[in-house]
């Protein structure tokens, strides 16, 4: 089984949204599992499944072609960064298939995007052409705005499409990756600086976690903070810990957690390892689940 | 379907609890789901399922079968209150079956064993004919060494058999119940008397939460005490709650909480809900996670 997880730079308009969900879910042997909004980021992500990578393709071609003509990043605004209409789109292997199978994939949604629409693609993660290009956040950095003086650097030359970001949908950025957790913590606070310095501590890159990436994120609707979570390998790095890094740090500043959020969908083992480590389960294997069991039975 | 999980009063026999295993499990139509033996209580707990009542019926008896000439309560020891062999077997509905059906096979057993064997039975939860003997620890009270005294009491003639303790395998409770979690939490001491005032706060009966059993035991092998907890009802008094209260309590008395474990299984639900309790996550419903949405698909 295939999954993508689009993200697309639209939350506000919901005819757009629903467009866009429609295209992805009226396409034969897809399933939308999952649709999330987020007004303030102003970007939706979107869960779908498939056994079939042609019609994972096709999903995702349909879902351009409603998006491209409606989203106008030039008078886009949202607090989330973003580089394209349609930003990012991971194909991750389910069971049953495999990483390769996601990179193929990825490349022939790639190269048929820049054809069809003339949009700069870059392809991220295990799907990767070089090293200095794998991770998302150096394709990002420049956002949007910046990316015409990005793209005529030679180091950044896309991998499909032209040399010349397109005018209202940017670049994309498409790959195949494992599974990773999207996670949200809300602050009782509006000063973005805490969400900053709470980023920059549970962030790999920075000395904080090796699988979090985090962002802070003004809330302007909700009139809070926000430090906004990615998850990368949640086996290594599991949710409760990154949760407990944010909880400890805010509250240095004498700031408490309002809440937190997920966006899409997560492993049912996420939300295991984070019940067995604050129960201190000492005999927790994921076969004492009923539910587990029984499926287990019918199989 | 219908699920069981009888208690027996056996654990340190190895050789015992592989025959009744294998009485169960060789029941045709009946699924063996979980094997529970804790050496200090000197109990274990067996979970399995059938989709048919007879099987049900089929299973218990042959476990019966198997423990009654092998299991001596005269000469067992173990630090968990128990009144017999088989001490207590409960049927619970599981989706698909109903309560009234659990109360009937209930019946059945109770009347055959008490045929079969000469052991008195009690009913008890929803199997039960009168409200003084509808919980588990009003029929317990006493132990299998009080029980030739209650037995002899007009209030405590037993629903099926003769108004006479076995001598070996002393009373069964038999009877019909909604899904329970059995959950221990072990303290980082040997002073029986905290597990006992931290049982007391914590349990329903003597002011603490509605849903919740407690009892605190001894742990020879391990030098330590816990506190054994049943949840009667996870969804109106979740499990995290409960263990809130203990973690809290130990530590008014300066001892810390080692781990806690699940005996038999644990419905998915009240793993989320600790998770999402623990995590704040604001947008928790059962249909973000993953294996849920796909296994949705499938029917």
């Amino acid at each position: 089984m295939f999954q993508s997880v689009p993200n697309v730079s639209e939350a506000r308009n919901e005819a757009t949204v629903q467009l866009l969900s429609d295209a992805i879910a009226s396409t034969a042997g897809v399933s939308l599992l999952n649709v999330s909004p987020d007004v303030d980021h102003n970007r939706t992500v979107f869960t779908f499944v498939s056994e079939s990578a042609d019609a994972m393709f096709q999903a995702t071609m349909a879902m351009y072609e409603a998006a491209v003509p409606r989203i106008d990043l030039r008078t886009h605004r949202g607090a989330h960064p973003r580089v394209g209409a349609v930003d990012v789109v991971p194909f991750v292997p389910l069971r049953g298939s495999d990483m390769s199978e996601c990179v193929s994939l990825a490349e022939r949604v790639g190269e048929s995007v820049a054809q069809r629409f003339g949009i700069p693609v870059y392809l991220y993660e295990h799907a990767a052409t070089a090293d200095y290009r794998r991770e998302l956040p150096a394709i990002r950095s420049g956002g949007f705005e910046g990316f015409p003086e990005k793209i005529a650097d030679e180091r950044w030359k896309p991998d499909f499409g032209p040399d010349k970001v397109h005018e209202t949908a940017g670049v994309s950025v498409i790959g195949a990756r494992v599974p990773l957790i999207a996670f949200n913590v809300q602050l009782a606070t509006d000063r973005i600086e805490i969400a900053e310095k709470i980023a920059r501590s549970v962030r790999g890159v920075s000395g904080g976690l090796r699988f979090v990436r985090a962002l802070p994120i003004r809330l302007t609707h909700r009139g809070i903070v926000q430090v906004s979570l990615n998850l990368l390998d949640f086996r290594r790095t599991p949710i409760h810990r990154a949760f407990l890094i944010v909880r400890e740090e805010a509250a240095r500043y004498g700031v408490e957690v309002l809440s937190s959020e997920i966006i899409g969908l997560v492993p049912a083992e996420a939300l295991y390892a984070a019940a067995e480590w604050h129960l201190q389960i000492e005999n927790f294997r994921p076969e004492i689940v009923l539910e587990r069991r029984i499926a287990q039975l019918k199989n």
